[in-house]
């Protein structure tokens, strides 16, 4: 569907191909912190190790830009869709999951030559005029935001990894001094509901799940202006939060004690109080910022201990519809931030600080079909026992939000920044 | 909240106490194919001991009718609240769930003495005038109820044990002869939409959990008129429906790789073709009768491999309600039954057959509250990580079966009576 | 030892007809106090159900006697060799062990059919006078002992099974009174070591692990007179036994945080002391008996914790050979008694009260050969990661005693009744 | 041994520094072929990093010689401990086993620095005349001995790394050619027996487990004048040994099925043949070198199928003791040789090449003590479970092998250098 309606006009556009090598060094900045050892070592089944994700982003790119059209690309190692490969069934079989860790070799500097071969030959493709230049431009466009959700995956499993780590090391410098102001107070916004229209639409990116827009009824209801803070869990803790079985959901209260939770994930009793691992390390929980680390399970459960809920991901979408404020940048501090009461009315940290489970499990929008070919495993596949996150977090990249984003984890996961907002009907 | 208008009205209705010891006798019936051997021991970790169903439905009317409503209610031993406890946690410790088949002791017999202790209080506290009588029906109503899904999970639960004895016992007689007879030609009913009333209302019995009555929107769809057949589900497998990986959502061929499936559970290779342990004993599998015993993963599978989808539980419950269709009835006959062409048109076999798997995760309608009290542990502690069911199975009582019921287990499960109808967008 | 001197003497011995059936009369009647659902259920994976064993120890004659040598003999039922074959892998592929609980089918009353079966066939057998009269001879004498051993895991897995009841029943009536009596001073007997015989010689029956009989030596050693009593271990665990790891091997001290150890099996807090779980229900801790249900692994850190250490089999077997005291007798109750100061000097408690951890791990002796066939399954495949226990229990039939017994469990098992005694060096 | 005669005589000798550096200096020429990534990583739970192990072995001698011995030590960093303490409880909490791989800090550079710092100040310590001679002269002893232990161990742990890398790295260049050559052909030299001296006496260093010397009785045996070969092992395997139960220990059927075994470890099928991982990387399994990487139970199956045994420690150290025969040195290739016929009569291959599975559980010799304080948890608390091997591999260290020395493993284990050599009883 290319069409060559004048001179240079059937490159793809700079402006694509810009943001493409800026995505692609902000991975090589987000790695810039750590050794070659940092690199290689898996945190946990659920985490990738650094170089995986390096590896894994190009691959992506090699493998569904590089190969289909750009005709003398040269494969860099043919071992590498067997190592980077993350779970493709199309493509062939892979490296388990769980080795990931155990992959040393190809050594890091592989890995950057690797880096170094896609980019040129990125470079070469993008400069061409004879290209199916939409069909590029999808896939280049797929594959950065396909990076930047590796970028925010390398943050968290790197938290995770250091976490582990009895020295708790800091990947980034600490905050000059703990932030003791108050939070906004809480406040409520109400929606009137009715039929509401659900899903991206118009221009710009959007992943295959949050296709087809479509209508959806929402009854009325009320969404809280800020996140859920650390000064608000620490009363649901010492209201016994934890112990008290009534709150939870049975799979929820099941987790509890399995494996024996007793505050948000990388909290740990300190002097009396709480300090929590983060990437600048081992901090004091400051009671203003957003509660983070939290599952499903114990965001359903705080909800239920405030007498509200969590919100559906249409409720949601709905009150960030109605906002014209800016989104929030998190600019580089990589924690979740107080909200500044300053902002004036309605809901606020909508972005850039945590994202906020919803009540909605992840499940294809009505006459949802995942596009053709190995692309169509990307989102799709997924798509039972998990609920919807929206917003974005400190971790994700600039220009990486949007009001009909639908992020996914299972309800027991806590390694990401995880938080919530309170909602309740309208009485 | 009862009046008493006039002489012996505030006496319950003798329907429901008609009612009440019918059920009570039923699941003796139910029992009475078993020797002691048989009731005392657990399949599985999902699965409980017939003795165990017997003595929780009594412990149930024990513990919600007698305790707060019979003054002079002498507790039958007090070490049952423990035993026979299922999961309310604000009713105190219970023994363990995967432990129920080491309970020898009570004995059976003691169990039937302690059916009887509480049938004879019953009988005494439903011919008192001095009660509060709307809320003791509410709780014999509930306590019905409840005693019809343990009557379920008893069969599903013999067959497990059965199916697991190298004698393959049958539990109920055999068919006369293998039916050969073609099943209904499958075709479809067009729905066309719209914001459509969703929940129990008006009179009759509901769950919680089918509360509140609510509007929803939904889009035009097609149903099929009939189940899917063991015919095509062994069309799917020979067309490699389980070795195909892009046919499955992840969680699912993860399933099918881990547990080894590549047939309905049951089903075990004979003779060149295919058995499946019933409760009438190992038999061949019947064409044209519905396809059973499977997952969500599987039923999701093949609505892919067919180029359908499941529905959902709205659109399933919006074909019910168009139907001026008598219930089905399975007439006592323990196996799902081929659909039978000379019913007409438009959606058959929606009761009494299998549960129908749809693609709605188990999630609260909106404004949903749980009763207050032990009961609300009910449901709603359940609404996570589960799949709806809609319809009802061979295995369900009589009378229990209604348009908005909500069954639900998890994606994996496959031991109930579970099997599914296709569903697709109206082109 | 065959002799055909004249007309009927070819027929085996009355004397060994006379114990067969005395064998086969006392399993039923330690299953007499047993109702059918005892009789069904596995406590654990190390147990097996009692109707099992019945069935099992009859198979066995079944299977090696009467199949053989029995020509006319109609086999009982052709799935039986499948239920109830153990371990033999010669003999075919045979029902999952941690599924022996979920064979409700066969009935009890099938069970014991089969036994009386089997025991009309054996009685044929055994008035012939045409068979290999030494073979059967031999086979017969297996089949008691391997009866016997069954007996007594009959009552170790009842005992496993009702310490799983939260009625905690009791198998045998309860002891009239608790023994206050002080148990037999400690006392030390040495022995001066050398080459000595070690292993089965002469008449009797023995196991092939009791064979060849062979000379070892033995460095002098010292022993003590009687059992480590329940005092003696709970002097250990108030100096903190269970929470000092240096008194522990590795692999004890890993069970002992795996399995949260803190006292032999079955023993629990009440009323401010212990009370263990017994045959006899749940009694408080008599200070005076011996200690029983503790591991090796506990064993050994007893001994450590004490200054001494455990026996090895051949010192434990030089001092039984060295005594001509009579075979202590449990006479029919089902605990370890206190010893008895009045029986003199020398090393008491041998048999009849708990097995005694030694030092030994269980190894074939030199130039061990196991018998040709199946039977040659029964003790050989087992040498390798377990310890050897000496002398006997209060759960070992009658004449199932002797000096040269090898009896072998892993060193985390508790389930049998299993205890110590100490021994030393001579300084 | 100490003398303290005149001057500077109470200074530890010289050979012994001198070893002493050597070994530092070994440990850091094995990890030279490997990255920062190499080192970091766990190949698996049994395994260690390299980076653990050269930090390891350094905390050793600094908490065992510099602590208590060199009074204004400096401890490098007070984490250590816990980071590198690998099971001595007397020392305090440490970083759990199976995580030794997420360790990425310390960085092996600051690892480095740690082996200076300690090199140096053990230079220190091995200069002063003030010191107690003769303790310092035997925990150096011990450090050596540990940390060539170590040496060993971290060339199978790279090994077991590499191995599970789809680019099958070697750590080492590969030799010229397949040797394709015969083995010395299979003899059998007899020993007569007797009371013989077991375990070290005499000069020179050994581990608490080969004490106390003492007197064994041990019958005639003859033992195989060389290792079995892969040649031998691709006939069980074509034999069926993998497939026939009745070969094996029930645990060991038991691993085989569990394992999926049916072949050594690291062997993979390639080009109708078999090739094996190893430290030169994939190679073809070459018919005339020693089997490595099978477990007890494979090596006493083998035995079993050969109709012969294995010997027991005892028979190996008498045939070991009677040879006057050099050491047979693996001249840095890692990986076990072929016998060269040209050797002469008697055992051969007794050192350098596997470790050789023994039929004698690891337990105590009689009157074994284990040291006092904290270095008493080096060898007395694993004797347990396991089994003993005796010899030396081509991974261990010059120096480090001897005919009293008894390595040990659990049955299962295949990971490190094991085989196996027959013995059998003289008829
Ligand atoms: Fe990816
Ligand atoms: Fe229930
Ligand atoms: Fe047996
Ligand atoms: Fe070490």
């Amino acid at each position: 569907s290319s069409q060559a309606d004048g001179g240079a006009s059937v490159r793809v556009s700079e402006a694509l191909e810009a943001r493409l090598f800026e995505t692609r060094q902000h991975s090589l900045d987000l790695a810039e912190p750590l050794s070659a050892e940092d690199m290689v070592v898996q945190a946990s089944d659920d985490a990738s190790p650094t170089k995986w994700h390096l590896a894994h982003v190009t691959w992506f790119f090699e493998n569904f830009a590089l190969r289909p059209h750009l005709a003398d690309y040269r494969i860099f190692d043919d071992n590498f869709n067997y190592c980077f490969n993350s779970y493709y069934e199309t493509l062939g079989p892979r490296h388990p999951r769980p080795k990931r860790g155990l992959l040393t070799r190809p050594t890091s500097e592989k890995v950057f030559a690797y880096r170094k071969h896609v980019d040129d030959a990125l470079r070469r493709l993008l400069a061409r005029n004879d290209i199916d230049r939409d069909e590029v431009t999808r896939l280049i466009e797929i594959g950065i935001n396909h990076e930047q959700q590796h970028q925010e995956l390398l943050l968290t499993d790197i938290l995770a990894l250091f976490a582990s780590n009895p020295l708790r090391p800091a990947y980034q410098g600490q905050p000059v001094g703990l932030d003791t102001a108050e939070p906004t107070p809480l406040n409520w916004t109400e929606f009137p509901g009715g039929i509401v229209r659900i899903g991206h639409s118009g221009e710009g990116y959007s992943w295959d799940n949050e296709l087809p827009s479509h209508d959806a009824l929402v009854q009325p209801f009320k969404l809280a202006n800020r996140l859920v803070t650390n000064a608000e869990w620490l009363a649901f803790m010492e209201d016994g939060g934890y112990a008290t079985p009534t709150l939870w959901l049975a799979d929820g209260w099941s987790a509890v004690n399995r494996e024996g939770w007793e505050s948000p994930l990388y909290w740990e009793r300190s002097d009396g109080g709480w300090s929590q691992m983060s990437l600048q390390g081992l901090l004091p929980v400051a009671h203003a910022e957003p509660v983070t680390h939290v599952s499903y399970y114990e965001a359903d459960a705080f909800a239920r201990w405030a007498g509200k809920r969590l919100p559906t991901e249409f409720e949601w979408e709905v009150a960030a519809n109605s906002t014209s404020k800016q989104m929030e940048k998190s600019q580089g501090v990589l924690r979740p931030q107080r909200s500044d009461a300053s902002q004036g009315a309605g809901p606020k940290q909508l972005f850039g600080q945590v994202w906020q489970w919803t009540a909605s499990a992840y499940l294809p929008y009505p006459g949802y079909r995942p596009p053709a070919g190995a692309i169509g495993e990307y989102n799709g596949k997924f798509m039972v026992g998990q609920h919807v996150l929206r917003g974005s977090s400190c971790a994700t990249p600039s220009g990486h939000s949007r009001a009909t984003y639908r992020n996914f984890f299972y309800p027991h996961q806590r390694w990401q920044f995880l938080g919530l907002r309170l909602a309740a009907e309208v009485e």
